[in-house]
């Protein structure tokens, strides 16, 4: 099947399209920065999505991005991920062809090839597989994915609110076992599904998910999403060679890619770190609460955060200053690097950053699906912009 | 896809076969109580089995079973089955077509047609089930299963401890959710997705698994393991009939048709039951232990025993008398119904007999994947033969 498939530059002149980008490894670097930034304390660690994307690369094999409104809408298009707790990632590093054959699987189920990937989520780990992956493929990734965050459940996704199914998923792991999860519509079902394989597994698995046409991906993507990450990823990759601060050139990175305003709100070390192990709930998610006290400008002032996964939602001095869709990021004060829920410890010291969520994470129904009563808060959806005006 | 599908006659002439059996709705009744018996309290409410046979029957659809000898070696098989708890599915009685939609799914998978039906154990369920699938599919039924009893787990079969793979099994619920599971020699990990695929559907799914082809069937499988309980059914009946000891009838035909010698060990009641809910070990299945009072001849005596879906192993005052893989039942010594574990009561009365499990459950592999240390019992695996004489 190898010899059939085609190389992503073929695609790109069967689909006609002359303008797209060509991901090095410096590219790859600054998106995977900027996605681990709007992972929102998730995501996993970026070195083992960084490292897989450079083996391909060093093995000669081109990553392509194209625009998604010049891919044709009746392309078949699958998203290569990572699903399991972080935290066990970060023990098991993936072995070669995991991804491969969650994509074979699928498109043996299809019966159709994958011409191009989709991150699904930002993230250290999601973001740069579904460029490795495609370059692996030799099919284009496009400029989408499907939250321009990290959530913790597979069903949590623009595309999922916007009427595509996860299903047919396919799980895999590192030893060739295989599930094909088909659940028609009932996304949740997929995820509870995808997350027992994960377990069964031993913690982690790499899925090919939302088999989806080009069309679906312009209609329920977030678009753009990876030169949003990108241009974070830059802009503090700039902060740090020209000595300059990296929240600034965030907030500004933002302004400009996306026209929102983000809130610099708390600066603080964590002082308790509250992690739940064995309980229902926490399988397969790295899930807690944590403590930190105001330092500087913040001196006095207490800020809670719960996490699964990522973080969910901020308090400062028991008030209420972000709710999910909305982005937390704890960011080293210096460097810009994230501070992430799987790795965390006391002590540690960190900015924190809130940003508007995507308009497409914020539909009624995207608030149905991940918004704060999702996650069990008693308090309905507030924007962050008015929490913090 | 239906129209094409071949008769289970045009199959047999197909393959050379001349001399076959009909099963009408009175064999399958005498089948299915002859399975309920060696289930030992396992398997499933053989009401809800027959149902779905009759029905097959009524709609004019031929169910027919062939000797497994006469199978060509290349024809592709597969077991259709039930798997969860069996409380569930007496409240969960199961929408029609899902055995056909796992089938179908596992042909897919496979690219290859499913030319007959492979009970997988003696049961209630599970042994009509796999006649109504035949009928419904148009293909034979083989006198053959991979237990000649009932186990809790998937991979606890003849057809594993020599070699064949549960792999790929498709997993289907009534709402048509898909599960397929591919972990290629791994039967305990397809075991724990299969379970946790039922459970997450609600506790009960319908499954295609142990796809074989007709040579392995017959190298593999406990042979002529359906004119065994059809002969032990037939039995019992003619007892009710007749008025005479419904105990004997059974011992004298396991005696004609397997030449081994069952035991008649207990007469008692039921005076204690201990079911586990809850608890990891518990979910997915019927768990816990009983206390039986000797009455009658057994005055004075008490028996224990242990249950995972099936009556695993027997202590008559504190003595091991039976041990898995031998089997257990508990019959009502009036009419010989079997008393199921997961619907047994305090106060109800019965008479335990033990029946050595068939040779090629014994062989060591056997004893290592579902003896009594499989089990968690500090006990090597004694026959049940010794224990008793």
């Amino acid at each position: 099947m190898k010899g059939q498939r085609m190389s992503a530059r073929k695609i790109l002149s069967e689909w006609g399209i002359r303008d797209y980008q060509v991901i090095d490894k410096p590219a790859i670097q600054e998106i995977t920065l900027g996605a681990s930034i709007l992972a929102t304390g998730g995501g996993g660690d970026p070195e083992i999505g960084l490292l897989w994307t450079y083996k391909v690369i060093d093995e000669g094999k081109e990553i392509i991005m194209v625009d998604p409104m010049d891919v044709p809408d009746e392309v078949q298009t699958a998203s290569p991920a990572c699903l399991g707790a972080a935290l066990v990632l970060t023990e098991k590093p993936p072995s070669e062809g995991v991804l491969n054959l969650a994509i074979r699987r699928l498109e043996r189920y299809l019966g159709r090839s994958i011409q191009a990937t989709i991150p699904v989520e930002c993230g250290g780990v999601n973001s740069p597989v579904a460029y490795a992956a495609a370059g692996e493929l030799g099919v284009p990734v496009i400029d989408v994915d499907g939250m321009n965050r990290a959530f913790p459940e597979l069903q949590m996704t623009s595309w999922a609110t916007h009427g595509v199914h996860a299903s047919p998923t396919v799980s895999v792991d590192d030893r060739q076992n295989v599930t094909v999860i088909d659940t028609g519509d009932d996304n949740v079902l997929a995820e509870t599904l995808a997350r027992r394989a994960a377990m069964a597994y031993g913690g982690i698995s790499w899925i090919a998910t939302y088999p989806m046409t080009g069309r679906e991906v312009k209609d329920t993507s977030i678009l753009y999403s990876q030169s949003i990450a990108w241009a974070v990823g830059k802009a503090v990759m700039r902060a740090r060679r020209e000595h300059l601060d990296p929240i600034e050139e965030l907030l500004s990175s933002l302004r400009k890619e996306r026209q929102v305003e983000g809130f610099r709100v708390f600066r603080g070390k964590i002082v308790d770190i509250h992690r739940e192990f064995g309980s229902e709930t926490s399988k397969g998610f790295t899930l807690g609460k944590i403590l930190m006290q105001g330092i500087e400008e913040s001196r006095g002032s207490t800020a809670e955060l719960d996490f699964q996964n990522e973080w969910l939602n901020l308090r400062v001095d028991e008030k209420a200053r972000c709710l999910p869709p909305d982005l937390i990021a704890i960011l080293d004060s210096e460097t810009g690097e994230p501070i992430r829920t799987d790795i965390m410890k006391y002590g540690y010291r960190g900015t924190i950053v809130l940003i508007p969520a995507h308009e497409r994470m914020r539909t009624p129904k995207g608030i149905e699906m991940f918004g704060p009563r999702r996650f069990s808060y008693d308090h309905d959806y507030v924007p962050v912009e008015k929490l913090n005006d």
